[in-house]
């Protein structure tokens, strides 16, 4: 049954070797600048993966241990010395501890010296054994009657030390946890391969043997974790050149991590087809020249890896075509960038708005239940204080815009009550709604301009509603949506961007005017602290029941007043018509750097807490827990400092009664009755503007919320979103509440806490990320709590407002700094050879980097000034403006440098195809370039918190 | 003349190569665990550096340039893509920009097409030509008259484009200044090797040549830089796989830019010693696995690379016997620990002095004049503020201690006066004086000592500074220096932590006590402003001159008194016998806060500023000058902010006048007056533990300052430095000034502003460090400058003291962060998984590492608790015992573990030698590991500022 190879010529037909004797060199050269055919080698591995096609699956993941022999007092002891899922794991010296996962770096010449091993040593394939003594006895009885041979095989028969049963210590640790967490990281399916190697005094050769097991069988001592053995190597010999056995063992285990490799050792006839394998992976190498790399670093796993099916496709294309080669390339690189099935048109009215609801309606019970994950708890709980932070800091703004037309009050019910409904039917509802930069612009000027025509600002407000639903529903029904393929990175970038200055913008803002109400006295003098003070004084209007002072009292009674004056505080004293006269009066100590310190030590602990994910101490778990939890612990922290130190802070005020902020209004607008009527018709101009407005702020986020690199499995809904903030806008103008679209800072975060990734992964190798916990409750709880939070006023207002800007100012600088336009900013202040190594970088030329950066910059400044000045009210406008500037840029930009920079806009598609078709063979070397275009690294970025 | 390997056997007897057909497998095996022998190419390897052995220098640094063939519209042309030094710089796409540095990552089989190409293509050795022209004219005659190598001719003498000429605006640059900035990289004696490769259509066959040069000529327009060529790799033929002539392009110039191929390439005799070379090129590769690495990723230069003369050492080792070559490698280990020469025992009195001065004498007037240099007045600079701040800070606190016996002023002499004296005449004159922290101590106890027992603390204090001095030169007359090589760095580091710790620990003191001089009133309440004041009132004793007030006055002069009373300042009304009445008297408001937000400010400024030097942004000169005067400049930002905001925060005292700080002293301490005539002889006990105190803090900073890997020239002098010391006591004493050692603290940044390193570098390369600026002008204008500082007043007063506090936290933080120690602390927080490759992690048990920093950590606590309790004064003699634990732990310990956590103890150093001797060819592996063990880099890290 056994294949045995030694000495077996089994030639293939015309794709053969060409000679026993061939040799590397002639091999690898086959597909040379010299020679045109396919090379034997890569014949032979091509027809191996052809046959082996059907069943991409058979081979499992392979767990490679190295055992070495070592002569100790007590005699010859194997000894684990390294290990491999992925990449390489040593025994460190002294035995106790494992070096971090790392590429395997070895000499060539060590692989040359495996692939004479494979050559002149015994191949025994499919070999029936049930036991390591079977193998052993198997293989000995093949090499014949050679002296040595009998004490070789007790050697082999010792039962091993591994690694981790040294100490007392480890034993224990071993029976509980430790081992089964190792074991949790190799998948159930693992097969172990077995490499042993060793110097022997009694041997004069060295033996060499290369094992299939025809089954996977469990060898008990010899391997460290549960799992059964299929590939043996061993290598036993006399005494050779330090390290040279410990090398080839290292060489077979990395030939044996090759995926490529792998399948050719399963499917492997001869051993003919061990060479070519291990040739096919000769030709593959990387590597780095001597004297200019030191060979003991350890090489860390990189991020991204070449994705082995491109390997395959490599062994297999060997085979076709060159036209064959050339369509599967284009249907590769066609599968690119297509337009999303959301997004293509029905071409009926409300035909998206149909297909939308379609497409979640199937998924709509299990947005529930699948909700039930405890990640999901901490998500919830970091969602709701991101909302409630939110909600007070626009509820205040808005409160200031609006002279409290719409208030905190207003704000925490308008996001529970238009959150809750958002979650419970939206298409995407993993989107948090919120009120926006661009929104609250929009109202402030819409206020100002009420006051000025001495227009019901409320009323008009509730047309100007009323048409942006109307005009949202057409944009629904006519599936306008589809436009939202015009948003490129350059449109989202610059809208991000401003939305974060906005933030930062009003958090600054907000600390100064609070330094404004508590103003220091920067002339204080110690010397003088006899001078200060601030005594109530009665106004002197005849208003006070008090009788003045300053005078000298003229009776005993006017004394006993006077006392009473200058008891009084200060609100007394104001309440009773005295005014307050001293050069202390206005003066706050302390309470103005304070605020500061609460302020940036609220902001500098979240950014700390926030990085602690990627420092190295503790345990992932917990610094995973810090990471996640890292706003609440900064909110927590400094309001416990501010506790502590007890300063009258300003504090947090939330309305403890249920009634709107301001007494003016009531909980319901009607819509006639204070302006002229035709203001019902007039509101359509702004109207326009809103819709304008509320559309890009919309879609943008949920483009960036849908994209490919979060693969959500449930679909989008760009139609049925829009349509439920439509609808939204009605509720909201009628009650008189805030409008409310989709936020992309907190969405992100909230995506981000629901990030779904591997946790059985090769030691070094990357957690894959898998997708996004897809459901409704989480948003839902969090817009409920929102909700409740309207009486949990006592707890609230222990939280200062310092604290919450600083919460802000931190929301705006990670919402930056996850922005490409953030980098390229930095570009325009690095010497050309201290950048970092984007991939546009090395596509594009630095001049037109900036220039395209410049663009964006200066669009952005156009925008913040506009918004500023009196001109702000055509802001929506200029947004969209800049899906037409970015248009523009086709003409300064080649369709390369914007494929580098930017997504490419739709039309252009089948262009660019050509193009891509035609570069393809260049951009072929590298499969990861694409995954850096789209994100920052292999796993999507959506660190905005 | 040329010899023409194409067809030549030229058999080089017994080594030459055994088969025309040989091929890699069968050479590289050559130190096979299969044969014995040497392979071939190793041997002819061998042979020829052996001939090359007298004149390693022969090979002149390679640049090495590849241009390739490009088709335009305007016909084929030659343009530049790639260039190298020691690493690879790409010419991105886009044609205007290098890429970084980096490792050339090559794939073997481009490798293996270089070796067909060198065997199969004409390789002309020593070829007389003196132009472009005439090498290519020869080349083709030598071809033969084939069909296209007319045009092949035409194609070869067209003028190329480099990469450098493309933009207009380039152009100009490169007539300036940026040209010649990488010309100034290379070093002049540097030679160019051309490499050419391309595709063509006319051609049916690769056409190849490898050409060295008689002579090296220059080739105007081919080259980028205006160097003379010697080498041209011309590589030319039909239509090919994608990139192929690229790769190979870029394998010659990789082979190129090795080290051992220059050589064996200056001296090929014939073809078949070029394939030698690349034989044993490729059998020293270092290689990663395919689909475990991303070919795309560019490796950016490690900080550390085996020395060549390993490499070189290897080939010519081939030919010695086994017994020579442990030999070799005995000596090689052997010169690695000596017992340094200024530390041997000459055995007579004050030998070891006269010697020092021996040493020292020649280069004094060098001293001088090799300060003439930029960087000595930025040096002098920072090293002023820091003496500065030094002197305040400790007077400061040598005030407190000492009733003001020795203050500010005093302190500011001290320094001025030791430190000068020490600069003209010590032997490491690098060194820079101080108060030290033990110092400090010590003298706060004497203080309290006196007091209690009622003796004259500076008549005390000078009989000890005598028997001090007189210890003192008894201990240079012995040459006690010797024992220094027992500060092993287990002693050094517990010293440094401790003084950091001090640094750490005063200046949060200093800023907790000022949070007590400006009390804060925590329970301030807005409301109650009216009811804060504090009103100046009479005493009531009978003392004051102004009638009390309170009661109702009887007369109105009583009443102007009253009111008078009321107008009085602080100062004025203590000075007037009043006293302060009122619930705002104790407060001061602002204040703490501001000096809270000075001191975090400026030492986060500073760490900021420090590590600036590492940030990516703008050009690296602009960056190092941020980063040497961090401290300055954020010592003058947080002057500026508060200046600017003109808060009363407490300043700088700096004396005005020239007198003693307290007026109960003079200038001059009398020996005998005040106590008993036997505390002359009692001063001999605390003497004693002074001197142990003295030594340990000297020689300490001494061993550390002189530490081989700083590559001071001009030698050390311990004994000459106690010396100076020694003498200055009895100054410092009869002056009744502080005494001064050396501060390692100070000194070690005085070092590192005095680093030079080399300028010409290969792109990539680290800078070499070349020393240090070893004069003594830096040091003495320095102190003179301080002295100067008396009379500075004016300009100092502005520095608030908080911000002095900030500049010795930072201090005393980045001297704990330049300490193993701390890296080992921190590993008590990391999970294994996740901590640093260190070198001693790979060879020590971690359990080892953590009881070894567990000892550590116990003794320092051990030191901190003596330092604060009672029994602080024999603090000094646990100092020593320091050195006595180290030397017990080596029953813990074994050497192997000693060796890599702490420096071996001299009289084991035999021992050692024999085990290190034993466990060599495990070590041997690598280089690095030494430089590793012996600092954090391969550059000494002297990073303390």
């Amino acid at each position: 049954e056994t294949k045995e190879a030694q000495g077996s010529t089994n030639p293939m037909g015309p794709d053969g070797p060409q000679s026993r004797n061939s040799v590397v060199i002639c091999q690898t050269v086959g597909r040379s600048i010299f020679t045109s055919s396919v090379s034997s080698a890569a014949g032979r591995v091509g027809f191996l993966l052809q046959k082996d096609e059907g069943k991409e699956a058979s081979c499992p993941v392979l767990f490679i241990q190295l055992n070495e022999l070592f002569s100790t007092p007590d005699g010859l002891q194997w000894k684990q010395t390294a290990r491999w899922i992925k990449f390489e794991e040593k025994v460190e010296d002294g035995g106790e501890r494992w070096s971090k996962p790392h590429i395997t770096t070895l000499s060539l010449h060590s692989l040359f010296e495996l692939r004479t091993c494979i050559k002149k040593g015994t191949v025994l394939l499919d070999l029936d054994a049930h036991s390591l003594k079977q193998i052993v006895g198997r293989w000995i009885m093949w090499e014949g009657h050679l002296p040595g041979l009998k004490k070789l095989t007790s050697v082999l028969l010792r039962t091993p030390q591994h690694h981790t049963t040294k100490s007392q210590l480890r034993i224990v640790a071993e029976l509980g946890a430790l081992k089964n967490q190792f074991q949790k990281k190799i998948p159930a399916e693992a097969e172990v391969s077995n490499i042993l190697v060793g110097e022997v005094d009694f041997l004069e050769k060295p033996f060499i043997a290369f094992i299939r097991l025809q089954e996977a069988v469990g060898l008990g001592a010899l391997t460290e974790v549960a799992f059964p053995s299929r590939f043996l190597f061993i290598l036993l010999g006399p005494r050779a050149k330090v390290k040279a056995y410990h090398e080839i063992g290292r060489a077979v285990a990395t030939v044996l991590t090759d995926e490529l490799f792998q399948r050719v050792a399963c499917q492997a006839q001869d051993r003919e087809d061990l060479i070519a394998g291990i040739d096919e992976f000769l030709d593959e190498l990387t590597v780095l020249p001597p004297g200019k790399w030191d060979p003991t670093i350890r090489i860390p796993p990189p991020k991204c890896l070449p994705s082995p099916h491109k390997r395959y496709q490599r062994g297999k294309t060997q085979q076709l075509s060159g036209a064959l080669l050339l369509k599967s390339r284009a249907g590769h690189t066609h599968g690119h960038q297509p337009v999303s099935e959301e997004l293509q048109r029905t071409g009926r009215l409300f035909g998206g708005l149909v297909k939308d609801i379609r497409r979640k309606v199937p998924w709509y019970w299990s947005d529930f239940y699948e909700a039930l994950n405890i990640q999901c708890f901490s998500a919830t709980l970091y969602i709701y204080l991101a909302t409630v932070t939110n909600a007070i800091t626009f509820g205040g703004m808005l409160g200031d815009a609006t002279d409290n037309m719409q208030g905190v009050l207003e704000s925490f019910l308008g996001t529970a009550v238009a959150g809750a409904v958002f979650c419970l039917f939206a298409g995407q509802p993993l989107t948090i709604l919120s009120s926006t930069g661009p929104v609250l612009v929009f109202e402030r000027l819409l206020f100002s301009f009420s006051k000025d025509y001495s227009l019901d600002y409320l009323e008009f407000r509730l047309w100007i509603g009323l048409w942006v639903a109307f005009f949202g529903l057409i944009l629904v029904a006519t599936e306008a949506s589809y436009l939202v393929q015009y948003f490129t990175r350059f449109t989202e970038e610059g809208f991000c961007a401003l939305i974060s200055f906005i933030f930062i913008y009003d958090a600054v803002k907000k600390m100064l005017s609070l330094a404004d109400n508590f103003p220091v006295n920067w002339d204080y003098k110690i010397n003088d602290v006899t001078l200060y003070g601030c005594i109530c004084n009665s106004s002197g209007t005849g208003r006070s029941r008090l009788p003045p002072v300053g005078r000298v009292p003229a009776s005993p009674f006017a004394w006993a007043a006077a006392a009473n004056w200058s008891l009084l505080t200060r609100t007394e004293c104001l309440r009773v018509g005295g005014h307050l006269v001293g050069n202390s009066c206005n003066y706050m100590p302390d309470i103005t750097f304070m605020a500061f310190i609460l302020f940036l030590g609220t902001f500098l602990c979240s950014m700390t807490l926030k990085s602690f994910k990627t420092s190295r101490y503790f345990p992932t778990a917990l610094r995973k827990l810090v990471s996640d939890f890292s706003i609440i612990l900064a909110i927590l922290i400094f309001c416990g400092i501010d506790a502590i130190l007890g300063l009258e802070t300003p504090k947090l005020i939330v309305p403890s009664e249920f009634k709107p902020t301001n007494s003016q209004r009531g909980w319901v607008v009607f819509p006639f009755g204070v302006n002229p009527w035709w203001v019902c018709l007039v509101s359509t101009v702004p109207a326009v503007l809103v819709i304008i407005l509320i559309f890009m702020d919309q879609q943008i986020t949920a483009v960036i919320l849908n994209r490919k690199e979060y693969r959500l499995q449930k679909g989008a809904g760009f139609h049925l979103d829009l349509f439920c903030v439509s609808l939204l806008m009605i509720l909201t103008s009628v009650t008189g509440l805030p409008w409310y679209v989709s936020a992309t800072v907190i969405s992100l975060a909230h995506m981000d806490s629901l990030k779904k990734e591997s946790t059985t992964s090769a030691p070094g190798d990357q957690p894959k990320f898998l997708g996004i916990r897809e459901q409704r409750l989480t948003g839902l709880v969090v817009f409920i709590l929102t909700g409740v939070s309207v009486f949990l006023a006592p707890v609230l207002k222990y939280i200062p407002m310092p604290v919450l800007y600083g919460v802000f100012l931190y929301m705006g600088v990670a919402a930056l700094n996850s922005i490409q336009l953030m980098d390229r900013i930095q570009l325009l202040l690095m010497p050309a050879k201290h950048q970092p190594d984007f991939m546009y970088l090395r596509h594009v030329p630095l001049r037109r980097v900036h220039l395209f950066t410049l663009i964006q910059v200066l669009c952005l400044a156009a925008l913040w000034i506009l918004k500023s000045t009196v001109a702000a009210i055509i802001f929506p406008v200029m947004l969209l403006a800049l899906v037409g500037i970015r248009k523009a840029m086709e003409c300064i930009f080649s369709q390369q440098d914007l494929s580098w920079l930017d997504d490419i806009m739709p039309e252009k598609d089948r262009k660019e195809e050509e193009e891509k078709l035609r570069s393809s063979q260049e951009k072929e070397e590298s499969d990861s370039e694409d995954v850096s275009r789209a994100g920052k690294s292999c796993l999507p970025q959506m660190s905005l918190h």
